[in-house]
């Protein structure tokens, strides 16, 4: 098996997802990476390892945190309000977040975000955020996770990988999953092309999201209301490049479910 | 904590994906249900356990295997086939899997399956399969999943999960991660409804997409090349409810990525 071709698998065939200890409140100005390293010290951190983390903890951290009673609403935001029944406020900070607005129904609003992410309410989130406020992604989640990631990787001596999650909804598909907004350390796309498949045939196209996957994996542990925000995955082999989030972002003009079609469903 | 709150996460706070070894290459008529639970025994198959088994091998055990020579295309086929440069002895089996065409750009195809997926080719697939074929989704992946999943239960002595996994692309993101196209022997979306956050608010909308949560971390290790189709998810809790991939599918009439919309993104 060569090199690329064992990216992602684990040198004992197993992979270790293991949910840290809650963290104290986090509120803006603490020493996130300090609170991070030392939970995951206590489960033994170690090289190779890749921690995952929940957005909100991160943007408390930040003081990404907006008080709704100190926003004053324009024009375009009470528009928005008024077709979504949302809070005046509310649609003032998911414009502020936006590039643009993709899909509305209802109170349903999905937007882009100025990283580029598509989600619903541009990633602005009241749960789990004090009574009266809403929590926003992080300004650079990329930036944040290499924070981590400086000081998990001192910690243990080693190369340690991050990844920043947040819980996003699909298209085609119910439910929510965790995917990756921030990474750091490592590749969160392994391309398999010039590899071969069981019969031998050259795989083409076949890129994997394994900072998706991560983010995933970690979602099964660090549920909306478990009050764990981090876990550590261990057993992966993982590329040392310097990949980022935006790696997982699909361009708008590659994307064929943003794109105008006609009738038969195809992209004009 | 109360068992709501507790499903999805670990007694041990700590998940394991077990890679199973490889299986000898699966033909049509191989008990497959045999064959998986012979190499989940052999990692220490439980109750409680939930086995990822890709796609692939599930159909050439059921012979969802065409040579494309024996495929004689029509008319829409042929048109297909004129507009994006594929086969169209290929073309011919992608519709005849596809409820209909979803979206078109170049050779990119992306097919609603007679099962409701929405994926690329309809899932019909050439990678890992022998020359000159193609290899189908199954007929009924969640009878496939429970047809594995009593196999594995009656020798678990106890409910074990049953995950058939494809691998998918996805709108706004790039690379594929691994989905739930099977399920059986638990509740694929997890309610959080009626549950708390840490701030003691009452969840809303939070469905958990448990089944392609396991999915993906069973991706991180059942690659398309690693020739191991299989992994063991061990230290969920799931809900024993009768649940199905289908319960995964978003219906169009819901999903504000099929529907028509003006300018502003407003669905109509």
């Amino acid at each position: 098996m060569s090199a690329l071709r064992a990216l992602g698998a684990a040198p004992g065939d197993e992979v270790h997802v293991m949910v840290l200890a809650a963290l104290p409140e986090v509120v803006r100005g603490d020493d996130l990476p300090a609170m991070l390293t030392d939970a995951a010290v206590a489960v033994g951190l170690a090289p190779g390892d890749v921690l995952a983390v929940a957005q909100k903890v991160v943007s408390k951290a930040e003081g990404r945190v907006v008080r709704l009673a100190d926003v004053a609403p324009g024009a375009e935001a009470r528009h928005l309000a008024d077709e979504t029944g949302k809070d005046p406020a509310l649609c003032e900070v998911i414009l502020g977040e936006s590039r643009k607005v993709v899909r509305r129904r209802r109170s349903l609003l999905v937007c882009e975000t100025h990283h580029g992410l598509v989600c619903a309410n541009a990633g602005v989130d009241a749960s789990n955020a004090p009574d009266g406020t809403v929590v926003l992604l992080p300004l650079d989640p990329d930036a944040s996770a290499r924070r981590i990631q400086r000081a998990l990787s001192q910690a243990a001596g080693g190369r340690v990988g991050v990844v920043i999650t947040d819980t996003h909804g699909r298209a085609f598909r119910r439910g929510l999953v965790n995917v990756a907004v921030g990474v750091a350390g490592f590749d969160p796309v392994m391309d398999h092309r010039g590899g071969r498949d069981g019969e031998g045939r050259m795989l083409v196209a076949t890129d994997q999201a394994l900072g998706d996957e991560i983010a995933a994996a970690a979602g099964m542990l660090i549920g909306k209301s478990s009050g764990r925000p981090a876990a550590l995955v261990r057993g992966l082999v993982t590329a040392p490049a310097p990949g980022t989030a935006r790696d997982l972002v699909r361009r708008e003009d590659q994307d064929v479910f943003r794109a105008r079609v006609d009738d038969d469903g195809v992209v004009m």
